[in-house]
């Protein structure tokens, strides 16, 4: 599918790229560039490429595809150094979960002659590293590009065809119209669970250790993504202010309102809401991005542990 | 263990009571009631106890253990139904979220030589019904005991001992500090968790569609807890409001800090926020209350899922 492939960066989304890419064979060589040489090496030792550099020019060097998987705080500073040794014809993308900032910092960079088309796939875990990554993790999950205007369309279809590749389904979005749906979809449910983790910590009245054995009461579902890479979480509220400040002023108010239905005793405001809520899970499950196993099948993992036991 | 154990209700919580006294044989008869015949013809139907009554006091004749397992808000007026018709040196016992209201609500009708001990497994999935529960759902979890002052020792020690032939860790704590702790752990999560997913559907910026296709990126995590029982909650947030209040109010206030450092581009504390809360998961999996597996090892599921089609 492509002759040459540069990731830089390469922790869970970069590994997980290289990882499909050579599962599914679907290019010559894989250079890798990353900016510290303990993780680079890491990277070689997992034999996740086939070429290794610290110096992102050399790796992006004849390569007709870029793909950026970095915080996205350190793309414009990327996107400087490595434009004048991009190839004529290659394409520039990135893996980045805001794309406003993203076209911002790294399309008055680009050549003519070269195709910059940002992604956003929407996967991952709570782990970070070469080594979390894993070759399946698109699979089944959608990924979205939000080219920008003019953007060759040949380019778009071999992007888009690598994703598909990967078990993706691919969806075209305007890059400010992905940045809103993202804040309610990932940025502020982030930020909401990193803050009630962070509320819990702070507590007098209720010690660490109370929280920590009594948290299948539905805390730990929180921690779950309170424990993503703090850098690159960082960097999305660093680079999507308005839109999750949005979304998250809309939150607020709601929750304004759910406690004012707490003080006042209003259980038929509560029951209703309640009621509404489960439905959305429901078509989540029916639209195959979520599980219907109960308790995310942390039970069904519980049993099958001990009859392996 | 016991002779006749009477369940009232006979949702998740109450079958997967009825589950588990039968799989390791814990008493010689199950009597169950609940308030809707539909639900009682259902679990007659799937065979969870040895007697079935719509009529509680029917039920309770002759039980040396009573638990029950119905929303909080249902308690008082049971617990007056019940009360003339209990033997003496029986237990009466309870699985409810909130335990302060549960004492107000059911201590003035207990007639003298029962012991009355207010209890409370710290486990659940989000489905409800009889159908729901399962035998291990105790297992690995948490128990809360907390009994008034002057409880018998050694019925308090039956009613241990009970939950520990479930698999679970008994822990002895006040009524009220047990609303405190549950307050952070579990009620404050609901809430918002419920309220996100609330937000969410209420937007017009963003479509249903959208949300729902896009929810890997976090939100999905979310859908689980606010599909739980909504008649079950909406009790609990009637019943606990001043510990939600207070534990409500710490939230919001963190919030305003982290919403500020988001508009005001404080990238420095929301990375130190952000590289805290990742202990807390991992302090929660050392304790055996967390799967470490990525994803809630749905990434497991899927790919078991593939290989068995």
């Amino acid at each position: 599918m492509f002759e040459k492939v540069a990731l830089i960066g390469i922790g869970l989304i970069g590994s997980s790229i290289a990882r499909a890419i050579k599962e599914k064979n679907l290019a010559d060589h894989i250079a890798i560039s990353t900016r510290s040489q303990k993780t680079l090496d890491r990277a070689k030792e997992l034999g996740l490429g086939d070429s290794y550099n610290i110096d992102p020019t050399e790796v992006v060097r004849d390569a007709d595809l870029v793909i950026i998987c970095a915080p996205v705080g350190a793309y414009e500073a990327i996107g400087k150094q490595i434009a004048p040794h991009l190839k004529t014809g290659a394409i520039l993308s990135d893996v980045g979960s805001v794309k406003e900032h993203v076209v911002k910092a790294l399309e008055p960079h680009v050549p003519d002659g070269v195709h910059f088309i940002p992604g956003h796939p929407i996967a991952g875990t709570e782990n970070s590293g070469p080594e979390a990554g894993f070759a399946s993790l698109f699979d089944g999950k959608w990924c979205i590009l939000t080219p920008i205007e003019g953007t060759d369309q040949d380019a778009l279809h071999r992007l888009r065809d690598l994703w598909v590749a990967f078990g993706s389904d691919v969806e075209i979005l305007d890059a400010k119209h992905h940045d809103m749906v993202l804040a309610i979809t990932s940025h502020v449910p982030h930020l909401i669970a990193y803050n009630i983790v962070g509320t819990a910590d702070h507590l007098e009245s209720v010690t660490k250790s109370e929280v920590i054995k009594f948290s299948a009461g539905g805390f730990r579902d929180f921690t779950r993504i309170a424990a993503s890479d703090p850098e690159m979480w960082r960097d999305v509220f660093l680079t999507n202010r308005e839109a999750v400040m949005e979304m998250l002023g809309r939150f607020s108010e709601d929750l304004s309102m759910l406690q004012r239905a707490v003080r006042f005793g209003d259980g038929e405001m509560l029951e209703e809401l309640f009621t509404r809520t489960r439905n959305i899970r429901r078509s989540i499950i029916d639209a195959g991005q979520e599980t219907d196993v109960p308790d995310f099948g942390r039970h069904v993992s519980a049993v099958e542990d001990e009859s392996g036991a």
